[in-house]
């Protein structure tokens, strides 16, 4: 129970900074090295490596065995964890969006 | 594009802690005080209070407008932005829950 809790942490945690996220949606289309992933954010590889340090950590990326490339990958896991916590609160934003559209009539 | 990713980054960042998680839990159950926050954690007045400021700014909860009690509130809108952003990589965890269940056959 408090692993969980702790691995929801550091998931919610790495998901807090929009490079990290930008850089997931880039996986999201496919595996890639750290010097694709610096190329569209004009930034460091030294910069891209932590932050994919912090993804692996949380377990949200895994990264290839070849010593010189080690291309990333997005693990599902922590991802669908994350989202089935959110999911509890379904009826509180599903709530939000009907109040929304009311609105906008 | 950059404000919303910063909403999304301050929502994450206050998810990222299991007392605050806790505490949407039990507001999920109906609008409380801090006094009746603080009493199932059994952790300080103080303590819940700055959780709750921390839950307010990312717009996860509102609070009301009597001085002394200020019952605090579960707000939809912040969450549907974290389970929407989430819901783009739907395909990750799907798959990874197929994956286990072939597993465990």
């Amino acid at each position: 129970m408090i692993n969980q809790a702790d691995d929801l942490s550091t998931t919610f945690a790495a998901l807090a900074d929009p490079t990290r996220r930008a850089i997931l949606a880039r996986l999201a289309k496919g595996e890639a090295t750290v010097s694709e992933l610096a190329k569209p954010f004009s930034i460091s590889l030294q910069a891209v490596s932590k932050h994919l340090k912090v993804l692996e950590r949380a377990g949200l990326i895994a990264r290839g065995r070849d010593r010189q490339l080690r291309p990333s990958k997005i693990q599902g896991k922590a991802l669908g964890a994350a989202a089935g916590w959110l999911e509890d609160y379904r009826s509180f934003w599903d709530e939000s969006f009907d109040r929304l559209e009311e609105h906008l009539k």
